[in-house]
């Protein structure tokens, strides 16, 4: 019987949440690879299916206490035990603090932290019924520190890197393996690929992280036996000297 | 003209935010005293008035948008300069993450950090304006790390933390000093007094820490040259080994 | 041609330099297995070329410069490229600072840092000619901070972990990948298991850091795609709760 | 009776040292200026007793354990208690790994870590036995990272910071207050001043780290009251960004 994984924040095959399904995928796992428009997460789901693995794109928003609940309960109604949820969603854009707004703020908050919570309390009870299984987080450098013009985005990660270590703590004696991975640096995804092609041009060869290098990471990670578990790891490209 | 501060989570005078009004009033600046109950911030303007100082206490929740209007409002009708803007809201409780509400996890937000950010909002053109004043927030040891049951409360000091850190390197060269205060410990304030007594007896003279002696640290922070600033500073008694 | 790896501060094959032997030689790299005793390296050289792999024992001290010189000759009169140079010295005992002697201090520090930066000495050039290779380092709960009576090993400890960070960014860029390990808990090693059998028993299963486990990681970092490396990661049990 | 206060580290007037020898001056403590060179920390105490101050020059190397004893014994002899102890030792200067021989490693570490751990031997009993004074570390930004070019430097100050950690925890207990300021800008000093006075220009007023005010935070830490005690701040200067 098939284990199956659940992704939130995934989208397009080319971005870290498409790869992040490839890649479990590969491990003979089902994957339920979710996001907002389900377009992408379709795109995502039938690379896969067509490569002789097993997905399915479920859209949901993470915000969405409804959403989420459907997506855990669709998850529940196959068999198989619960290897893995990855709560991969987030979205980033400098803003000035004289022009953040309060609703931009908060919007920060429900996706980069909130949606984890959310994700989290439906999880945790199933991975600790199991007595296994993982919940990873996607972290990044705004998780560590705080820059000019980034505070909505760098305050939202540090709640949730913080929420994480708590979770690590509550949940790892209970056999749940709760990490958080900090993807440091500019990656090679689709967001990049439309929005700053030059710029990513400019980085030369490998020096974006790779989408596919970045899920290696994840199954590692998952994959780790229960006596050396890594709680948080960083990602970054080869060629920053920063 | 008198200078003038405003603190907001202040509360009875036996705690940190009375302890802090009263510094900043001993230093001959007019302290505009704030908090959910309008009867604590009395009390602790009234302790003040009667000590030759000057104070005013003004109902306000953090989390309110029309509150912190009126504040910022009442004390902009005020003449003098804005010294300093102390954020000092919050609440501390474990809860287990299992038993943890979403409408917990949020409410630990809103007071925690995003009354921060609505705070922030209001002060930094008045501190930009102006070419100098500070931004205190208070922190804790869980802005720094999430520990087991404290996931909500962890996660919404780090946010605060990060805002902070954004906050300070964008308005630095402006002139403002922003700054964040770990309060490393339990202290020994009216909370501390009603809830755990024998704790706190048990942990020894100075073994709590005192309000007076972190409202002095907020003061001298404040008062510092501009070419040596301190953005985090931790205190917490000397009788702790961890 | 088989690429090569040199293992510093190796000892019986039940610890974490024997592991890292064996999991080096398992991916088909000859092992330069080096240590101060070399009865003990001898032990897990053999115990790799027993079961198919490629091995040898060589005796060094980390703080010895013609050890390191004679080490490093060695292994460059063998074919084929440098894959990874690990520095997995060290030693750890409590010592009240007041019955610490200068002599302790600076051993630990010689041992526990300034044998690496010796390694690193005379693996950089080689790393950095090729173009690839890794430079892995083995840290510790101390790296991070300073507890008491552990004053001398994690001054150690710490200064080895900024000199990684040093390294990182000053030879990432040419293709060399640094990173730091930090091992975060007791290690079912050799040393705990003649020293403090019992308490690893209290520790139930997987209570303890397995060092087959803990290679894996090694191995892993090793393995990384160029465009997403890791620095740095903690290993701990999952059955810890601070 | 007069206190008294050891700096080491100490050099002209112009610099850090120096203005923590007037600092405590000021505060009618008896200052104890040491340095390598008696000329300079000669000056530093005319200064001071032109101004009405108490204060001698001691000529001593801090890597030293004769100058160290010399030192200390020469304090011991004068009566009042030891308020303080600062170890302001250290010396930076970029060097490129592949140039760093394993002399200038040794010799950043003896005067930027090694140094203090010898300082706070013979500091230490005289603070325990009091039951209360201050043991202070100078820090840098490279306490806390390792950046390329400066590995020798943030591998003895990292350690530096550790042992002041380990050190807070077992002497807190017993009155001792330890606490490590990291300096983190440059400093407008004597050497600031001689090397590159055009780049002290071009940071414009307070770019640059003032003597006198970082003193003040030296001072502020000292005069703590022990329920709220500060281990760690970090001073710059407000117009940084980064």
């Amino acid at each position: 019987m098939q284990d199956k994984v659940i992704i939130l924040g995934a989208g397009l095959p080319e971005g870290v949440g498409g790869a992040l399904a490839r890649r479990f995928a590969r491990e003979d796992l089902h994957v339920f690879v979710s996001g907002r428009t389900l377009e992408k997460v379709e795109q995502t789901a039938a690379q896969i299916t067509a490569s002789g693995g097993s997905a399915e794109a479920i859209e949901a928003d993470v915000t969405s206490e409804d959403d989420l609940d459907a997506l855990f309960s669709k998850a529940g109604e196959r068999e198989g035990a619960l290897a893995a949820v990855i709560y991969n969603a987030g979205n980033n854009m400098p803003i000035p603090f004289a022009d953040l707004s309060p609703e931009q703020f908060e919007f920060y908050w429900r996706v980069g932290c909130y949606g984890g919570f959310l994700t989290a309390k439906r999880a945790m009870p199933i991975l600790e019924a199991q007595g296994e299984g993982s919940m990873l987080f996607t972290g990044a450098s705004a998780s560590l520190r705080g820059k000019p013009m980034f505070g909505h985005f760098a305050a939202a990660k540090a709640a949730l890197r913080n929420l994480a270590q708590s979770l690590a703590r509550e949940y790892g004696p209970k056999g749940v393996h709760v990490a958080h991975i900090i993807i440091d640096g500019v990656v090679n995804g689709d967001r990049a690929q439309t929005n700053f092609g030059d710029y990513l041009d400019n980085l030369g060869p490998d020096g974006a992280l790779d989408p596919d290098a970045i899920a290696d990471a994840y199954w590692t990670i998952h994959a780790q036996q229960r006596s050396a578990w890594t709680h948080e790891l960083d990602l970054r490209p080869f060629s920053e000297t920063w």
